[in-house]
């Protein structure tokens, strides 16, 4: 990388750590410029506009969640095991964001009425995850994990709505054991659509997941 | 009502609707003054700060849900039937709702950051609706309606997550038919947890409910 690239590299994270603590609107050249003790012009030099920032956060953001959640969940095979991988690792992820804010959860409530490419993209990368909880989810039903007839759907609704819950009452309420209550309702929302025996089996296959797949199963 | 009372009463009407837009923390005492066709020392006179005013709104706010969700709610019989007609009107309200946004949704993650007397009198405002669903989801587990061990706060915390799955998708994806979407999801939670009779004949009781005890039974 050549020296500018790692600048703004650098002015990413940092601005990726100052906007989860002051959300996205709260992000100023000026205070992302005295943390990385540059002068304005410098950061702005790396991007055009402050709206270009902020979309290079988001971008950041999306880039992270899919190392940390998508991409280690799609190591465990298709079907409810994928699907517990995924949700595992989303509902502990935003539990810990909680505490400074998620960028993606927060950043819902800042720009739903604020139009402009920022909620664009925004919109984009939510989009983009409720499709992978969605194909997630439709694996598990064409391999028979699922009921007959469960709607994916109504399913990915539902776990969203989980995490959203889950992010609510620990940031607003300081509900302490919200990760664990998160957990055991989504334990009950697979007991009440998964089939028994497979489910079981996905539990099972937990226990041994200690060395897993290197790479993905796409 | 003196003159004085009237005044303030039409006060928080209009800080009510402009922060349904705007959200609470964009209130200000300046577009208030405006929108009354008053001077700002006429608007303070009410109000001893911003942060008085803004809690006058919220409860306010408390006050209409609580006419319009749960005392209607409450002329259901205990046990299913009331759950479902609390969380059908809330359902319903979210909705509406979303199309300007919900202040207490909305205000969740615009105070969840901000301590003070505002995020206080939220938080209280916010677990009082939560006690509500406990109480009425924990009558119909007394009453036999749902399965029993059926783990009354984690189904109340589901409910929560459907309805800002509601808002969220509402609001800031415009997903036209999240209603409908939320209703059927409801169904299902209904369908995992209640004793398949009782279930059937809350449904039945809802045909007939055209006309309503006019008085709510506590």
């Amino acid at each position: 990388m050549k020296k500018g690239e790692l600048t703004r590299v650098a002015i990413v994270a940092a601005a990726l750590e100052l906007s989860a603590r002051v959300g996205l609107e709260g992000l100023t050249i000026g205070a992302l410029a005295e943390r990385m003790q540059m002068s304005k012009s410098g950061v702005f030099a790396h991007f055009g506009s402050r709206e270009d920032l902020q979309i290079a956060v988001l971008k950041a953001y999306e880039q992270r969640f899919v190392d940390d959640v998508l991409i280690p969940g799609l190591t465990a095979p298709r079907g409810l095991p994928r699907l517990r991988a995924i949700m595992d690792r989303w509902l502990e992820r935003t539990a810990l964001e909680a505490a400074d804010g998620c960028i993606w959860i927060s950043g819902a409530s800042e720009y739903d009425d604020r139009p402009g490419p920022v909620r664009e993209e925004l919109v984009t990368m939510v989009k983009a995850w409720q499709r992978e909880l969605t194909r997630a989810a439709q694996q598990a039903a064409d391999l028979g994990d699922l009921h007959p007839g469960v709607p994916v759907a109504e399913l990915v609704f539902e776990l969203y709505g989980l995490a959203l819950a889950l992010h609510h009452d620990t940031r607003l309420l300081n509900t302490p054991d919200s990760l664990s209550r998160a957990r055991r309702v989504f334990q009950r929302i697979l007991a009440a659509n998964a089939v028994p025996d497979r489910l079981a089996s996905a539990l099972l296959n937990d226990r041994s997941k200690k060395s897993p797949s290197p790479l993905p199963h796409l």
